[in-house]
């Protein structure tokens, strides 16, 4: 694979941006929260935040945002998902996981995936992705190269990653071959200011024990993050006891790659001895509940991960299987969720799943020295929401109103790496125009497509009424 | 208390409204769905709907929405919520259910909850649900005389009660003055096209035997609905066994006010013999999903429900407990909670719960020869919903996207009774201008007044940083 060239420098960026009068929520360490607090952003960097009267003198050649009547704080970080998968939105629901992936998913993946489709299913998942206020994302896919792409010229920030798997994929036909993309891809991304090229081996189910080792292994050579999904479903956990005697956690640890770079997607079925070893070797978990619930694989021990000093933080996964990437969805639900699991209302309090959100999913990702909170000297990665919406009053306690009011919806602007890439609501570098069309063609043929593949495998026929 | 007059003919309504090019979707009983049809609206009536060419030239007078790009559905209805708590929105989170309303929401209530809050609280509730695609609610609380005013002004449709309860109330000194008023508000309203006025006792356990008799005798005498929190928590079951020997659906049994008219709010602890007594009777419940998640008080068992043949609607409870009035992240919330404590990702499929959420509640409330789906006949309440939304696209089946992708933000129209009563997200009927100041200016006494509280009976002081 030739992997085409980029230019990030194509994206305009203001010299000073000064964002006046908002109510900033930092996500700092001394959780600072201002009323009225001025933002001073100067390339991609932040300059100053907090009580500020001669923003305007003292910048004379700044661009101005009014931030009267919204809140600024820090964009938020998907730390799992697929962003592809955009184009099989709806595809298949209201069925289990196995099902699901190995008689729906994966033979139209087979068929569909191509550079074209991940390009269009991509550029969809951006504006999805902008319109609700993620700045920063951790995906695993096929065709990354053109996934970073469109990363480059939307204006996003992005940790991606080829899924190496043992059976044939979508541009990578031999696992060997998925290895030599994702050293490549690091080689020609890692330099890209808002790109970060990881590795991820798809599971202990899909993957060998080589591959999964050599995925680590390229992994640590670049020191870059590793991803695995781990402990799903309880069909994952039990089958991996009978083949391997140790439970999936356990079964990592036995290959040696369980460690503070490794990025554990789901860990829904883990046991106490497990939670102790994910603390000890530093591994991260990215949470999924919505996934988890809607497919009914279980919920993760959230409340003990954390307390046991797991770093932990929140992922759509796939729109396929969720459906769509809207954290705010995904913050409200778990503080929810995790309040009836543990039947007590005190748990995974409304500041603790903000935080999960924002610093937590920039420090699983290995970011957050650069982003996930609003200080001096980090990058400009924030999002402006818009209060003057009645569910967004009255305003007892931000953090509460936040996780229980607001919506993803309510994000108006969005800057990351200190360029406008969204502002009231209007895209900076991607163009709606014939976007949504064009999905609904390609879905079109995958919907026909699927009723052929129903009729010759006598599975379920979801798309003939 | 002497009731003001009202004049709901100060309501402007078309002669005659056409929707045009629109994807419609009727929820009528034979799931009629059509990717580009043409309603006609006459009055506060539908007139058709379905294929049509000719629509402007045999309406010449008809005001004319092009719904190209749109998707025209019922308004949702909700079947329980307390709508002027929306000025306590966030006051009191994360914290069990009787310790939120004994030690911090009855305290604040007595002093805050006067007829200028009511009109305050609810004018931000018609504001919410308008934006969120509700066109029905059925309340519960006090000064529902207020209530009734905002509805009327708003163009809203309700059915309102006040609530009966063993002690003294705001507006309501004892259970005789509440029952006098519930009569006194049934006279006058009665007649109002889009307001019912039912009658409410707060729950088995606040509530003398005699009251909950009384008031379910005052709402046969009118053929209204009669409302009642039922089994919302672990708690209240066991007390209610060690106290009446009965379950709490057994003990309303045993006081013989078990039958069609009764509507349950809540329903999460019911036994076998329980759900098979409320389907005997024909009672209704109100599952309230996120409100029982976030106070940990369980999951009601909604798939047993219905397959006994119970109704069911959605209700989004009061947003002191919530914290928000949207329908659609309960539909969203209940479809993915269900398979997860079902262990089955087959139940509660989005068909069923976009039929909760529109004809379901409709029946629950006793107005689905009125509502609840878009026929011929029907009074004209439906939404209009933006679809050139990313998260919109593509559409493999509209139920799915209505309930696992859609939000209540995507709301743009909202034709209730045959009045567009909000149009853009522009309200006819409400000026926004003030209203969530004023709400801050509330919250400002309110919170000052729970610090005080807090300090006077050594409570937990959660405005004070």
């Amino acid at each position: 694979m030739a992997l085409s060239s980029y230019n990030h420098q194509d994206i305009r960026q203001e010299a000073v941006l000064i964002i006046k009068n908002a109510m900033v929520l930092s996500m700092d360490s001394q959780s600072n929260y201002w009323e009225d607090a001025t933002i001073v952003i100067r390339g991609n960097t932040i300059e100053s935040v907090g009580k500020m009267q001669d923003a305007e003198e003292k910048y004379p050649e700044a661009r101005v945002i009014d931030g009267a009547g919204k809140l600024v704080m820090p964009g938020l970080v998907n730390t799992h998902t697929h962003v592809p998968m955009t184009i099989f939105r709806g595809y298949a629901d209201d069925m289990p996981l196995h099902e699901w992936l190995y008689e729906y998913i994966f033979p139209i993946e087979s068929e569909f995936i191509n550079a074209e489709n991940v390009t269009l299913g991509t550029r969809l998942a951006m504006a999805e992705m902008l319109r609700s206020g993620t700045t920063t994302f951790n995906d695993m896919y096929y065709f990354v190269d053109e996934i970073a792409r469109v990363v480059d010229a939307t204006g996003m920030r992005a940790v991606l990653s080829e899924g190496l798997i043992d059976f044939a994929a979508p541009g990578s036909p031999t696992p060997e071959e998925g290895l030599r993309i994702s050293e490549e891809l690091i080689r020609k991304w890692g330099s890209h200011p808002r790109i970060t090229i990881s590795v991820s081996a798809h599971a202990p189910y899909s993957c060998s024990a080589k591959l999964i080792q050599d995925g680590k292994a390229l992994a640590d050579k670049y020191q870059v993050p590793f991803n695995i999904h781990l402990a799903e479903t309880r069909k994952e956990f039990d089958q991996s006891i009978a083949r391997t005697g140790f439970t999936p956690a356990g079964y990592l640890e036995s290959l040696g790659v369980l460690d503070k770079n490794l990025i554990a997607a789901h860990g829904v079925h883990l046991t106490p001895e497990d939670i102790d070893l994910l603390a000890a070797r530093g591994v991260s978990v990215a949470h999924n509940p919505e996934c988890n619930m809607k497919l009914a694989s279980g919920v993760a021990p959230v409340p003990t991960l954390l307390k046991k000093g797991v770093k932990v933080g929140f992922g759509t996964d796939g729109v396929a299987s969720n459906n769509n990437l809207d954290l705010f969805e995904e913050i409200n639900t778990a503080a929810m969720l995790h309040k009836l699991i543990s039947n007590d209302p005190t748990v995974l309090d409304a500041k603790t799943v903000v935080e999960m959100a924002t610093i937590g999913g920039a420090t699983v990702l290995g970011l957050d020295k650069e982003i996930g909170s609003l200080e001096p000297g980090k990058r400009a990665d924030l999002i402006i929401l818009d209060m003057k919406q009645p569910h967004a009053h009255p305003v007892y306690n931000i953090y509460s109103l936040l996780v229980y009011s607001m919506k993803g919806s309510d994000v108006e602007t969005v800057v990351i790496d200190g360029r406008i890439v969204m502002e009231n609501r209007k895209f900076t570098y991607l163009d709606e125009e014939g976007l949504y069309a064009r999905a609904e063609e390609v879905a079109a043929q995958i919907r026909e497509r699927g009723v052929e593949l129903a009729v010759l495998n006598g599975k379920k026929n979801l798309h003939q009424s």
